[in-house]
């Protein structure tokens, strides 16, 4: 058999206890099983990491089945058809879809998590659809847009505001004639934020002592809606500065999801919504995925109209997969972190 | 001067530590000043103890500024007018207000928390307008109509299921074709519950080991909504078992109020909503103050239909106002609490 029967995969080969590590991952390389009657098989190009990913390598149901040991850890992949038994599909068609890691692989054509993309798989900006017009792309829309319900004049606070969903609910924000204030990781993304995204302010957690005060201080006015992706002590803080019928957005917890042990200090959540008559949602974009669509055109007109940017951080092969997806808790991505093959 | 030119008021003695108790409260005798321009005379009828007085007894802002020390304490009270120098106010019109604790009193008659209410103050039910039509009816119904936005077949649980809250919820959850599960502190209520207000199952948590496995028990299919009114490890077990875009509305958390430390098993709430496109609000009967009208005949209606029922707990004399605040703590009261002067 011939090197291009083969594909190289990525295995999850331990659950992380704290922190995930490379040792919690496995590469292996395994046959291409002949193309049935009715597959695609699908190359793939890029590969999108995300912190969510951390919670499927635990055991225990969160809101998708966990990954299983030994066997492929799996996320969303841009892939290209390069061959096809299935006449929905030609050679040369891009295909998103929840892939598990690897290379080369093997799907039913009528999967109904294949979405085609209408872009040529060598387009220039192909990434993006992992990006601001995919799921993070989605999920700030649909969670500031459609559950926070922004009104003008409100003061919005954004956690994990230089990441991929943070630095697109900055600028729905300022869109929306809000007034917005943004907490990142370092001083280069304070400037990142301010200046490229448009944000009104931002901090830097890792050098504020009190990050109470330092809400207070941006948000004279208090905050109306705080869109969460790190969950702990920071949200805390901003929790202790909402106005009355504040909306608060759980679209991540990046900061606990390698705790072992959970933050106490939430405990008072009850009655800071009761006090305030205000709202703490979760949700997926997944939930809003009759309306994907229309998203995603509105947002393909924003991005051409130069209202919405968007950021990349983009890591070249398959073997820098696992590293990538570490790097995400140590924030040294700008944007969305994307690995291309 | 007349005895009648004096009332007995009840101030607020020291702030509790922990459980509120008798201690806390004092009464004392003061001159009812002369009846100036403008204001009217109210004679106190009926006095609405409330939980929600506890968090007030503290120091530090809740929704509504603390009580002041050696100053009356206030709650709802309905009142006839008995002598009136403002053209909006005769003798014998029936007044609702949060008022001070006294059996008389002198108000500006163009304050505008008075409401004056279509009833003659020896009405059969005059009470009804502390309770039933009053601000906790009110309460359960927007909380439970307008925030949880119940949908025929869901499955709702009340925390405090047989109080003047949780009583209203339960029978409106049933009107709009809900299964509805009580959580009551009796055996009594228990049955009070079911064969009065006709929720579909009931469990008594002090005699319950295993919060969570009674929930299960009672709601195979989940929890879609829950109307918490106490809080605490039981809110905590109903968290345990909600369903995808569950609602949970906060009302109260009565099992807190008293409490030095606050419970810490609530850490995990934003994983909660974020893995189950969950919500959780908190909300003030008071926030919908706008239609309260049209609540109120809404209301009405289903009373005089019978399809609302209610139960009164009614206490009798000005002097035993504390006490039967402080029996709420006690669960003593089936329905709304109410002193009878």
């Amino acid at each position: 058999m011939s090197a291009t029967n083969k594909t190289r995969a990525i295995l999850l080969a331990s659950r992380p206890q704290g922190d995930a590590s490379l040792s919690n991952f496995t590469f292996t390389e395994e046959q291409i099983p002949a193309l049935k009657q009715g597959e695609i098989q699908l190359k793939a190009l890029y590969v999108s990491v995300d912190p969510y990913l951390r919670g499927r390598m635990n055991e225990g149901k969160s809101y998708i089945e966990p990954f299983e040991l030994q066997k492929p850890v799996a996320s969303g992949m841009l892939t290209v058809v390069v061959d096809s038994k299935n006449a929905k599909f030609k050679n040369g068609d891009v295909v998103f879809a929840i892939l598990p890691w690897k290379e080369i692989q093997n799907i039913d054509g009528e999967d109904i998590n294949l979405v085609s993309l209408p872009v040529s798989a060598d387009a220039k900006d192909l990434s993006i659809y992992l990006g601001v017009l995919g799921l993070t792309g989605l999920t700030a829309y649909f969670g500031f847009l459609k559950l926070a319900k922004p009104k003008s004049g409100e003061t919005v606070v954004v956690s994990g505001a230089a990441g991929a969903v943070g630095s697109v609910v900055g600028q729905l924000a300022k869109m929306m004639g809000c007034k917005v204030v943004g907490i990142v990781g370092s001083d280069q993304k304070v400037e990142l934020v301010k200046s490229h995204f448009g944000f009104d302010a931002a901090f830097n957690y890792k050098t504020t002592k009190d990050f109470s005060a330092a809400i207070k201080k941006h948000c004279p006015q208090g905050v109306d809606i705080y869109f969460d992706n790190v969950g702990g002590d920071i949200s805390d803080a901003v929790l202790d500065n909402i106005n009355k019928f504040a909306r608060i957005i759980i679209c991540g917890a990046i900061s606990i999801y390698n705790a072992t042990t959970l933050p106490l200090s939430a405990q008072r959540i009850p009655r800071i919504l009761l006090v305030n008559s205000a709202t703490m949602q979760g949700f997926l974009a997944w939930d809003f995925n009759q309306d994907f669509p229309i998203a995603v055109q509105e947002m393909s007109q924003w991005l051409k109209e130069g209202k919405l940017k968007y950021k990349e951080t983009i890591v070249n092969g398959f073997e820098n997969i696992p590293q990538a997806f570490l790097n995400l808790f140590k924030g040294t991505n700008e944007g969305k972190m994307i690995v291309k093959l």
